[in-house]
């Protein structure tokens, strides 16, 4: 069975897991003060131009989102994202839990864009209402979206201009970002600390077995420890996140293992377009969303894992392929040889 | 450096590490669905003789604590706990975040006593104000305590009289669970299940990385994956929790860990008490609370890694010795060394 | 200056106030256990037609709709509201600061269609990845609408049946709700309480000095006494409520008052329609939505207090002018004149 | 029937209710915006000395206290009050519902003494696990308490001291004020403004149909309306809170009527205690606490309205009777007589 169904359905990256295994037997204090933590945190800092930025490790992306947003939102304040923004969309109303609304906003090919968000905090002073309802307090993008698409250099400079403008936070949620830097070198991890006031460096999607590096690249929240420990996301062992983030940016492990996804990822994009197969999206990054005849998928599905992602019109389906790390040349290779049978044989 | 400070110093029990490293590269789906995480459901069950028991696993102690209480709780209730309770003390909050109060009671060694519960109950309905109140909806208890006291058998069958009596939920947050077992052979697991509305089987402090088992014996809350979710407590790779319970719950590695660790603290406790030093609590399990001349600590600490746990009067102060699975006999016979050198020298 | 700015810009009916005069100096129960709340449910159970109904005082709309939406859901579910809704548009994140997500469709004259609440549904249900997303526990309506349209009880019978297949309840805000009852013969307060499982009748914006009375007419949730306390919404005066309830509800003055307000809104709807002016909402009831000029505002607010709306393209503006128990025919007249001044000199 | 159940029993003093009357046929703008409400403000502002003071009037106790509480708090902030506080008893978890913890206090006479307080502060902050709890965020007090007691102005200096040394704010709630500052000349209401950071001014038990004044003598917190309105405590007729409130402090009348009422609640104490009655506390205030053998119980009950508070040892009760601007002196005459003839008949 080949396995494209996402980027998070093998263990970790075997040089995060060795280090794993390395440290396992020296004690270390708990709650982010072990030595790894400390220094991945250095080496994150370092990686993206910003020393004097706070560092914290938590478990996972919905949890990381909701702490974040939650933090940095004043209590009559909301987050203003893209419709189909993940705390949006697809996590249970974790935000809205931390008792704020998310401003959902239109989208175009999966990003919030500058005239929308302008217009909305326009829009928003303008009424003579306003006082009556949900401030925008910030502003979430994801990067890559929901979609595979990136915002160019351009884009989040002019997003960070906003709000600037409108001293509101920008903060971007990179659950899967070593694609993103991996696929466009316009835009580096320095260029999004110095635009963004706060985003995440994903780990579970990008080769640890767990964990989110939220940086606030020009110093976090005060009492933000006890903030995270409130919403119960506060690990005991920190070591576990602090010795695979040290991993990750030791030797720029985390830019490679997004640069072979992405190749690989690309190469199946070609393929695919080669066999005709329509693009839902044209995503540059991990993961590709063809358009598939319905007939082929039970037979896909038999030596493919994939994932589902929607109808489209009556025949058709878009469908989700992912790469990884673990993804290997030979995988995509596979996988075109049973997309050539199909097509021949369905 | 000998290291008793906790029992979440160092990283996962060998074999819980090699089980990680095993499975590192066969893709599995995530958010629970894994087979490790299956297979780690079955064998908890089992050791719990509950077959219909709900089983899901969350990264951390205090995470798993506020969804559960949070969870169970219906929105005009709050939770009793004994005042020395983790989730009244020590976890910054996380259980009032879910928008529910914590009723503390007076402890008696760290624990709640059936006596004093039935009397809150009692008073609470006797009140004709009562409908101004917050209603007590459930009662957390900690197994062992955070003084390492344990609840026998008649105390907590005591206690789920009570709350079946008053119709609410019994709660037991076992994050040290695995030296409660190892301590008291009349308390077992399945007596745990057949008495608790609910509870936690602890991995963190019990030699895994990260994780603790929830355990609903007689079948959880509606819709509890979506709580989860909502609560940023959803692990996308499940696989992570999954694969340390399997290797802790297979061949009986939890309780074997536990009572190694429980072993080592008795030579302990009974090498502090031949050496002259009180114990604050008299603890049969894994944690130890000498009570220590002032002037002895900064020599102490120079060799030992312990905890202070509080003043006592002018010169002395309570500290905490844990051991766990890391420590070995050599380490208790070495710190007993220190001991003599420095009550001789000090 | 002519007031037709809003229906909340005077004191109260003289027969409610009359009321509350002479109940003043009688001592009463505190906390809705008062004479007059006990006869006020009692008459809103007779004009509803449901003697089972549980019916509670509370002092005012976006309160009401809080501590109502915020109650009849679960910890994981959120309400489906027209994007217009006053819940999801201009209560400030009230209900999302209970905790919950508004769940916003789109809106059609102001109303929530019954095909696009059940594609809604559909598609939830439809979608694999729903448990990781808010479930749609409630529908929420307001009756009249923002717009001021109106239900029908064909409309009203399709949402509840489609509410009863998904088990979800159907709440409906009737801040308003006298001038619905006025313009609608064919949907009663009787239908209305068959066919919703919650709905408020509106005070404050219909003749009292503030209160909304919140019935559930087959029975109310469990502990709502407490849940209105706990989020601050219990009156210890009940009185104040009851007895404007009462006044209310004896002799009709609700319908009445509500039936002079809305012949007036026609009357005035038929002038402005006269005068050559477009209606920006066909509405019904109490609430005209006129297009105007841009150039006519300021010689208009001269005289007349209305409420600006929005802007309509470059020139003009929609404005809201509202009727109310306190609006006398010569008002109207009076506003017609300046009108038709306005028109020839302006 | 006598009524001294409460000082919530009755409707409005004629004069509040006269004002209602008087202003009720001339429209306003809501939300607070009024005429009435604008005056008010001034003259609460003129009556603390306090000029720069932000007033903001809400509809009740509980809504008032969690509303200033939750929006005075940083989230991972808690209040301290004394354990026999209003907020940590009496108010069904209302601030925890806003996501904060009560931190619960030892109390004397109903008071929070200044070294309870001091000695929880600095107990905290040498915690080194401190960073893990709730942070002690603000002080609330009950100004009088909820045993009628009253604090000094130097008491009120000392914690006032206290939380400026932590910089935290102090809170008191004056839900019965006027009789706390018609009982003691000592401390003014300028010198409540001088010395907390926020306060009540209740309304409701004493002498209006509802409503609270919230001050912040040096200026509220940012964007306090659009919280207000998030927890739907925002009144659409502001005027009625506004209207009651300029009656109060216009000519005195607030001061008036406390003054009457513990005139009144002394010549009751003096009464009671010559009759052979203990005193549960001591209280200068409008509410009494006598100790009545339960014999008496019911035969009092049949001529008395009173307030059952708890039962003290076997065979007596402690009962609360109280006065208020209704109270008359023939009403104190009268329990007399009946105290009499009960203790000679009984």
């Amino acid at each position: 069975m080949l396995f494209f169904e996402n980027d998070y359905g093998h263990g970790a990256h075997p040089a995060v897991l060795r280090r794993l295994c390395e440290t396992n037997l020296t004690p270390q204090p708990g709650y982010g003060e072990d030595a790894y933590s400390e220094n991945a945190r250095r080496l994150i800092r370092e990686a993206c131009g910003a020393p004097e930025a706070d560092v914290f490790f938590l478990a996972g992306g919905t949890q990381v989102n909701a702490v974040a947003v939650g933090g940095l939102l004043r209590p009559w304040e909301g987050a203003c994202a893209a419709s189909t923004g993940h705390i949006n969309a697809h996590e249970a109303g974790a935000v809205e839990f931390t008792g704020h609304k998310v401003l959902a906003l239109p989208q175009r090919h999966g990003k919030l864009e500058a005239e929308t968000l302008v217009a909305a905090l326009a829009d928003f002073y303008a009424d003579p209402n306003h006082e009556h309802m949900v401030f925008p307090g910030m502003v979430y993008i994801s990067h890559p979206t929901e979609y595979g698409t990136l915002y160019t250099r351009a884009e989040l400079t002019e997003l960070s201009d906003i709000c600037k403008k409108y001293h509101i936070s920008l903060y971007m949620d990179g659950a899967r970002l070593a694609y993103a830097l991996a696929a466009d070198k316009d835009l580096t991890l320095p260029d999004i600390a110095a635009l963004c006031d706060a985003f995440t460096v994903g780990g579970t999607k990008c080769g640890a077995l767990c964990g989110e590096a939220l940086v606030f690249p020009k110093g976090g929240p005060e009492r933000f420890l006890t903030l995270i420990k409130q919403r119960g996301a506060l690990l005991a062992k920190g070591r576990l996140c602090g010795a695979q983030f040290e991993a990750l940016f030791e030797d720029g492990l985390y830019f490679e293992l997004g640069k072979s996804a992405v190749a690989l990822a690309m190469e199946l994009r070609k393929g695919l377009l080669a066999r005709g197969f329509a693009l839902f999206e044209d995503s540059p990054t991990n993961q590709q969303f063809p358009v598939v005849p319905n007939a082929l998928l039970p037979e896909l599905g038999k030596c493919v894992a994939y994932s589902f992602w929607e109808k489209r019109g009556e025949g058709e389906s878009v469908i989700r392929l992912a790469t990884s790390w673990a993804t290997r040349p030979e995988d995509v290779e596979e996988l075109f040889k049973i997309l050539d049978n199909m097509t021949v044989g369905g």
